[in-house]
């Protein structure tokens, strides 16, 4: 037993500290391909138990890689110094929900849906939709500041933050923010660790708003012959004053395969097809599809399709979520890059991949939200394992980004930098802001123990 | 002329430097009683010139106090230390509205009501809404995270922000976030300048999100008996699945004062008063304000009335727009305190302000955002000038304050801490909060030059 677990279990018992193999191999990465191995994971059960923690290392110049659902896709919770992955998902209760001051007080393990599910018993909502809500944790959800298809109308993960208790790197534990809804009390010390992909501190306890529960819901599956089609619809449906709850749009390339995986008779033709939901009142969502119904048709749908209340709306959201699996069963490999584009370069982008596969010879699959311009753009690849295929991709991806850059994009929309997207990090930012990154990351920790390795040393 | 003026004016150029004791005095602070002349007024038109004047000012260790419209509330731009007062009012060009992005990109001197009513004649919707928007600056509403009635439903200043460019305090120009409706490239820088009261850097442009604009409103406006009966129909409208776009309230003291002032044909019976306002699609609120009306009727209102359509429903705010004046004459000082609680505790504040009342002996009035228990609790009071009243009115807020906290609410909801709540500030805050907003502070400003004097050094 190393030096390190004999201090660590003498910390915080050894019922906290695992070198098991498997753990060990578990909590080395996430769904990206990097993983490393720590030299132990810590599974944290209290506040405390990572203060203390947290100031060892500190003395002692240790490596700490803090991790939730283990479920991101950039890689950025591995390990990469080794040290200290310390979990928690032990600390997975739901302390609270108070429907009269609208709040929920949770554990960061607490899973995403289960949160969600807890809140709707009481009739309140909170919103942010992450694809991984089954398994994900808030923990992740405001260390990546996660975002999903929900975020077009409520907003990212960010807009129901009310509070943070947060370990620091010195193992200090602060906490700011409070229970209401509203505070001008100082800097927007909980939008800082929001989205710090674990580099600044370590949530330990997170009071968040919730919202009142909408009674119904309603949705639209819309096919256009073509993408520019359904993305001209977008900016329609936008104008004619609808602020979706979701606003999703597939291409041509996805179509296709979710037709092969699924089956035509379960999806509709066209090679544009958007998903758009509303939520509100009974009466309200009624009226509404009615009138988005006729606005999309007029556009000139190939197909077209509206459910009301959530158990139909969910039967036309299964293809919607099929979608990444339909991509895999291609036998491709499918590198989802989510990167943003301003809204009104939806069809550039299209025309772009289309550049690109003609260029590098791979399809590229554009699905997403295109309401708020964040389309996962997957590069789909043959034989991935071959160094020249890997370099070609690599290309690919570089004039990716260059272009997204150019347009006035983003790299990253809602999975974080984390190691995926280093290689792009400098493109990205500006040495000023860069200089900015490193000088607070400097203020908060300056042993630099803290998920190290990653885009801010 | 002093040699800081000649260095300006050789930097600057004589246009941008002001020594006239008229804008001495005019940019020596703000609404709240305390002003300082500056030994200058810059009053910059370019980025560059910002960041010249940083530049030299960092160089020789100036304060520089950065202002906007100056019509905050809590002395945020008082150059308690002299140096340069610099304005931001001629940096007020709109430079882009852009309806298929979704943006506008604006200096930080457009009056937030001209950005509102531009973005307005394009379908698009800017939704914080400051009391003072008619004559508050962007770039205000930006260092002061400002909110408003709106906010209810739509978020706080934060929420619109895109991109940011911002001098630093050493003359440094940080561009950051860009045009994207989603960006999770790095920290959120965008964030921890917005609402840091200008103690962080010195915004030059902003990029914002525009929505689409809700084609219809409608506006309820009812009164009940009591306050607690007014305060129990915030929540059964928020249980019965409602988020309006406003939700105010108002107590006896503030409708006693309006009647006085108005005329009470103007304003509805009872003590305790709520205006309700929902958006959306035509029929939508159409249907909808039917079905908030007959809730709240049958809570038992005392005075109901519905309206529809943006002049109507206007007609039905003036009222709330007089509270503040109605209380001015009264002839007592007002004291605003823009405090929040728990939503579930506004009874018990208008209780605790009754407590006060008879302590005291300072009518106490509260009105304002009751959907996110931001209110205005305004101490009322005779004499503010002799000592002996000073000195009783300052442990009435003392008092307030601490129960405040104690609830688990904030100081301040909309208007910063500035120098008017720089008394409680310890008392709002951890010790590790502080040492972390220290922090911050040093690794932005490490000569302290910017808007010294403040909650933070």
């Amino acid at each position: 037993m190393s030096h390190l677990v004999q201090e660590l279990i003498r910390l915080i018992g050894p019922e906290a500290v695992s070198t098991a193999p498997a753990d060990l191999a578990e909590n080395g990465g996430d769904k990206w391909f990097a993983n490393r191995a720590p030299e132990c994971v810590v599974f944290a059960q209290t506040t405390e138990q990572v203060a203390k923690v947290m100031a060892y290392a500190n003395e002692h110049h240790i490596p700490v890689t803090p991790r939730g659902g283990g479920v991101g896709y950039v890689g950025g919770c591995v390990p990469v110094c080794g040290g200290i992955s310390l979990s928690l998902i032990r600390m997975n209760r739901i302390k609270e929900i108070h429907a009269a001051d609208g709040v929920a007080v949770v554990e960061p393990g607490v899973i995403t849906g289960v949160l969600q599910a807890a809140a709707r018993e009481q009739g309140l909502f909170y919103p942010p939709d992450p694809a991984s809500l089954k398994e994900c944790t808030l923990g992740g959800n405001i260390a990546t500041n996660a975002g999903g298809p929900r975020c077009l109308k409520y907003g990212v993960t960010r807009s129901y933050l009310l509070g943070l208790e947060v370990v620091l790197p010195t193992g200090e534990i602060l906490r700011t923010g409070g229970r209401t809804h509203k505070n001008k009390t100082g800097f927007d010390l909980v939008g800082l660790f929001t989205g710090s992909e674990g580099l600044l501190g370590i949530v330990t306890e997170a009071t968040l708003r919730l919202i009142p529960l909408p009674p119904a819901r309603a949705t639209v599956s819309a096919s256009f012959a073509t993408f520019p089609e359904a993305a001209n619809a977008v900016q329609k449906i936008l104008g004619a004053g609808f602020l979706p709850s979701a606003l999703e749009i597939a291409d041509a390339f996805t179509l296709r395969s979710a037709r092969e995986y699924l089956g035509a008779e379960l999806v509709p033709g066209g090679e544009g097809h958007l998903l758009i939901d509303l939520d509100g009142q009974s009466e309200s969502v009624q009226c509404e599809v009615k009138k988005l119904a006729s606005l999309v048709r007029d556009l000139g749908t190939v197909f077209q399709r509206e459910a009301f209340g959530e158990a139909d709306c969910e039967a036309l959201w299964d293809l919607r979520r099929q979608f990444s699996q339909s991509l895999k069963a291609t036998g491709l490999r499918k590198l989802n890059e989510d990167i943003v584009v301003p809204r009104g370069r939806l069809v550039d982008l299209a025309q772009f991949a289309e550049h690109l596969r003609e260029k590098y010879g791979t399809p590229v699959a554009c699905f997403g939200h295109a309401g708020d311009g964040n389309i996962h753009t997957n590069i789909m690849v043959e034989g991935y394992e071959r160094p020249e295929v890997k370099a070609n991709v690599g290309h690919a991806l570089d004039e990716l980004f260059a272009q997204v850059l150019a347009w006035g994009g983003a790299i990253t929309g809602e999975h974080g930098i984390g190691l995926a997207k280093q290689r792009w990090w400098d493109a990205a930012t500006s040495p000023v802001s860069r200089k900015v990154h490193t000088a607070l990351k400097h203020a908060l920790d300056p042993n630099g123990i803290l998920n190290p390795g990653k885009f801010v040393e």
